[in-house]
């Protein structure tokens, strides 16, 4: 499926590469699952060399990462946390995105799809944790952290505890289908954060 | 692989073939993954007729969530939550037994594959559902409803909202192997949950 490269314009060819194959990528994890997935389909479907994907990323898993990390940067400008020094409000900001992606039927397949690989795969959940999960975690500790700073949480509020209590309702009503995923829900939980880290607002 | 039925004694061979067929199908969930997993592979592994376990269970499905159900069972004696007048006592010793369960790595090998299934099959989703998670939810939420109507949780503490946050940060963690399961573990989500929900102990 390898196609001669002969670009005029390298950078942009090797833009327009990078996007078609990230996209080939995320559309085959939902159409055939993580396990089937090999780095010759997303080539083929992206119309591109399988030495192109190789010299970009080292594995299958490398290139699905990052394509849901640009697909979550897409919707979501980046992976930064808002900073408005109201620590409710930049909470509420924070699940009502992350609810209102899970509740979206597209993130809904490739994600579910994802998300099983990763339960049953110790080298993809790896993965997953270096370039998704952990910079994710890590910019919410973040900005909690700045918030206890700021004497807005308990001066003890664990933080790790902090971002599983956070997260971990979103994502166990998700996989389960325990019910809605919207901003109702995404406000609920914020309160019952903000009520168990001890904060004196929200 | 079918064997000639010639009991003596029908109930207590019956309740061997049980306990043969579910063991079975933990064991070849682990071995093999739900999606490869057939009656026919459990009946052989069994020692027990095809015809045997159809008489019992409609499905592999259900084979294999009344064995996750049994398993849990004899784990923690039965599906009834402690309740001694202290809810943060029982919240503690119910969030310590789920910790533990899913820190055993018998439990995290087959644990994780039916959750990886159970995440990409919505008709798995919904036996496991209806067997195993909205049971438990169920007694966890009649817990908290006595409590509440005791004057132990806010008079507006949302159950639903209240069963996700005591089991979704442990579910998370576990998913994502994101630190210890263990006791010290379930006490501070306990302790968390009960601020959240307003307790007046805890």
């Amino acid at each position: 499926m390898a196609r001669p490269q002969s670009a005029p314009d390298p950078s942009r060819r090797s833009a327009q590469s990078r996007t078609a194959i990230l996209t080939a990528a995320l559309e085959l994890v939902a159409d055939v699952g993580f396990g089937k997935l090999t780095i010759e389909k997303i080539a083929a479907r992206a119309g591109v060399g399988k030495q192109t994907i190789y010299r970009w990323w080292p594995s299958k898993g490398a290139v699905v990462f990052d394509a849901f990390l640009a697909a979550n940067e897409n919707a979501t400008g980046s992976l930064a946390l808002p900073d408005t020094g109201d620590l409710g409000e930049d909470l509420r900001t924070l699940l009502r995105a992350t609810a209102l992606e899970l509740a979206d039927p597209a993130f809904n397949r490739t994600g579910r799809a994802l998300a099983a690989e990763v339960l049953t795969d110790p080298e993809l959940l790896r993965e997953y944790r270096e370039r998704l999960l952990d910079p994710l975690l890590e910019v919410t500790r973040d900005r909690l952290r700045a918030a206890r700073e700021a004497g807005q949480l308990r001066a003890d509020a664990d933080l790790d505890l902090a971002v599983e209590l956070l997260y971990g309702p979103l994502y166990y009503r998700w996989l389960h289908g325990l019910g809605p995923l919207d901003d109702r829900y995404a406000d609920q939980v914020t309160q019952a954060c903000l009520r168990a880290l001890g904060s004196t607002g929200g």
